[in-house]
């Protein structure tokens, strides 16, 4: 009476002798073929990549690798002092991290840019870019993918990436809207707001046609890669454990002091 | 009093117009020119590799982003289904199986060779293949990289991986010694022990020179991408749910039953 | 020029010879004297409970410990195979996966009864409960907290724990409103939905006075005690691996038959 | 021709109106009687604890649960500062480092106590903590369970636990050879080693007859009820941001010098 199950993979299978991955054969067709990143794009799209598309889906990975000591390198830093036999747990660790306030900056802005102008519609653009940007203002919310604490005026990836869609054809109207959309908001808040690396990702990803619910997982790939780096300097030139005592003698200064104060 | 604190990064740095990773400009020097496994060769070494290492290290990482279906993978899945709003976690989750079983083997391969056979010695390879059996034979231990549940009886990767050695001068004495370490296993267990996957990574980073200790980090990058792909389908083929009630039916079975018994 | 930074935990801080927590002496004054979840209730109020409270949340949490084979649970069995030396990481895995879907029921439930009637109004609870239906409703959101696939029409830990909050003083206007919404939306829906355990928790959680935003959390620290208990059943009788396999097989059977098909 | 498998679990399982876990009904023989300790005690023992080993159990694992500023507490937080929505991934990422290094010395002060006086033997006690303390010391080992860097000359924790012990029927042979180990090494070495929290946490997991592989999760269990206590406190007063700022600032401060230096 138990309803029928349906579990079905599309991504690959293998027997005694083969090994097919998205429907190639993976020694002969893959293997020594694709790079990294050509395998994130073929596991985003099922389909190997041309010049193009690895150079661009490339870049924008390689954007999201290193960002130096970040709280995800600090928080995969002090988990392999407690575990350094688990170094995967040590990357897991890192990975949690990538939520809503960094990375997910990525999938913000290709929303903002999917919703404002849902694909194969066009319309002008200046217009939309404007219309989105009171939205934005009115719910008093942060415009994703605009603006940088210490890039400015500009974040000197993003006209790298632009550059490089424009070299593979990438550059089209999403890039368009969230440059308009850039300008929109330096305008009406008198800040400088550049496209930041994130944003150009996002317009990058709507360019390639990705779910938006998906491009998260461009900036989740890419600092696993980062992290283990994190975690090789790690071990050879630790700074946890002083980070460690650090932030817990200035957290605790308080305890000490008003201890010595009762015990005078 | 307290003592001298360092901490201290060489991995990269910034400041308003400028990103330095590794020493190098990142926007001009390494996006758009990198792909993704260079930056994981570059974060392991330091330098960007040349066209012969890039070649091989892609390989590598390639080789361990897709394994379809397996407990990592369904990890992830599991997570997904509880926390569709935390991808990250879910690829994390997916990570952190990622230990001794499995992926942990090209470490253990590794440093067989290295221990067997240290940098910058030389030897009689057959001689240190016959002594490296018998002490894992004698201390009744699994060889690290020789043998495969399914692939029988070659694993298709690794004459694929070493034809890339061949090609990109990385086939030295490690990927020798490999080889007559699972052609005497097999001699002399009388089974089909053929290198595999993991045995012939452990060996390439022999050749490449990373330590033992951080070869895992290649598994861990690699599996990073394929399980973003794993999610991408589970959000639009769902198999969790279906797996749940599966297992949860078939492992509470002897209950019900029981529970029927006695309601008799 | 840098800003000040501040960094300070009042939680606890140690000497040579004291830990204070909470600003107890621990050994004296906690070692003991309070259980694990007395603990949590400290950790999340900053004071010991008295026997009530301590009665009620120990109730709370202990009903979130075990829900038998989860996905959840499966993560972390699924997670132990590849890696049984971290067990920790099991664990962790497991918690992932925690969100939106199951345990975030306790804090939606919480927010709902905050939002609907903020701590120190008082109001028609009958008008209140009908608004927040119809709220609901309006906008096609599942009310969180009620109906249960399984438990019908009661969900037995509900009475239990609300006995439990009449003896010992818990059983409030949030108890009697989300029972008025439960049956609001059975009688809008004719379907049965029952204040369920997740629902019960949420409005014992307004009324200890918790933080929605921290409801969470409950279910977090139960569940790890649970999954430790599944890792050890996990390695004296295992099941991920057959879970794998069995998977493994079915949602890749479709490229056996056309591989077959091929070869015929 | 696949060999039947098979998935099976003792510990719950539930149908529309009953939910049984260990063989107890849940609602009326677990919920209001048990605590949180007394459901970890029932998920490792798979019997509800009488009131001597609910008072130990409890002590011990509240031992564990909060612990200050520790690196895993650093690990949640700044987690939790890139993904606030997801709480449970917080609390995971702090779990994931309770390794070799801090908790895991609870199960290798067992496993040496246990691999000393197998369950069930009786001997010399003196000459089995002589024995143990030289086989330590001549394999260069760290004997787990003794030495505190701060708590000296005693772990004020331990005497409590001793005391515990001597109340609820706990203090046997395991309790005094962890000890005589102690004494011995402190004689040997010269320096200060008392049984610190995790020894004597040790010396009674085997006094309760726990395995040694499962003791880590008492560690577990209890540090996630802490985590949680960390991230409400960081919610409310957040000290990640300045711990990544000041890191990174000191961390990269050579880069700064250098380029300043260049541009001179």
């Amino acid at each position: 009476m138990t309803p029928k199950r349906e579990m079905r993979t599309d991504i690959g299978w293998s027997d005694a002798s083969r090994i097919t991955v998205f429907g190639h054969d993976f020694p002969s067709e893959i293997l020594g073929r694709l790079n990294l990143g050509d395998m994130g794009f073929l596991e985003l799209t099922g389909r190997i990549p041309n010049a193009n598309e690895s150079r661009m889906f490339n870049a924008m990975v390689v954007t999201l690798v290193e960002h130096g000591i970040t709280p995800s390198a600090l928080a995969a830093r002090l988990t392999y002092l407690g575990a350094p036999e688990s170094m995967q747990a040590a990357v897991a660790a890192g990975l949690c991290g990538l939520g809503s306030v960094f990375v997910g900056s990525i999938e913000g802005c290709a929303k903002m840019l999917y919703d404002a102008m849902p694909v194969g519609t066009t319309s002008d653009l200046a217009e939309i870019a404007r219309d989105t940007v009171q939205r934005f203002r009115k719910e008093k919310k942060t415009i994703p993918g605009i603006g940088h604490p210490l890039h400015k005026p500009v974040d000197p990836r993003t006209p790298r990436l632009f550059a490089i869609a424009d070299e593979t054809g990438f550059s089209g109207p999403y890039v368009q809207l969230v440059n308009l959309v850039a300008s929109e908001a330096e305008k009406l808040s008198g800040r400088l707001l550049p496209v930041n690396a994130t944003g150009a990702i996002g317009a990058l990803c709507c360019e390639m046609g990705f779910d938006w619910q998906i491009c998260r997982g461009l900036g989740v790939m890419a600092r696993a890669v980062g992290l283990v780096g994190h975690l090789l300097e790690e071990s050879r030139r630790p700074m946890a454990s002083q980070v460690w005592h650090m932030v817990e003698e200035e957290a605790t200064a308080h305890f000490h002091s008003d201890s010595r104060a009762k015990a005078d």
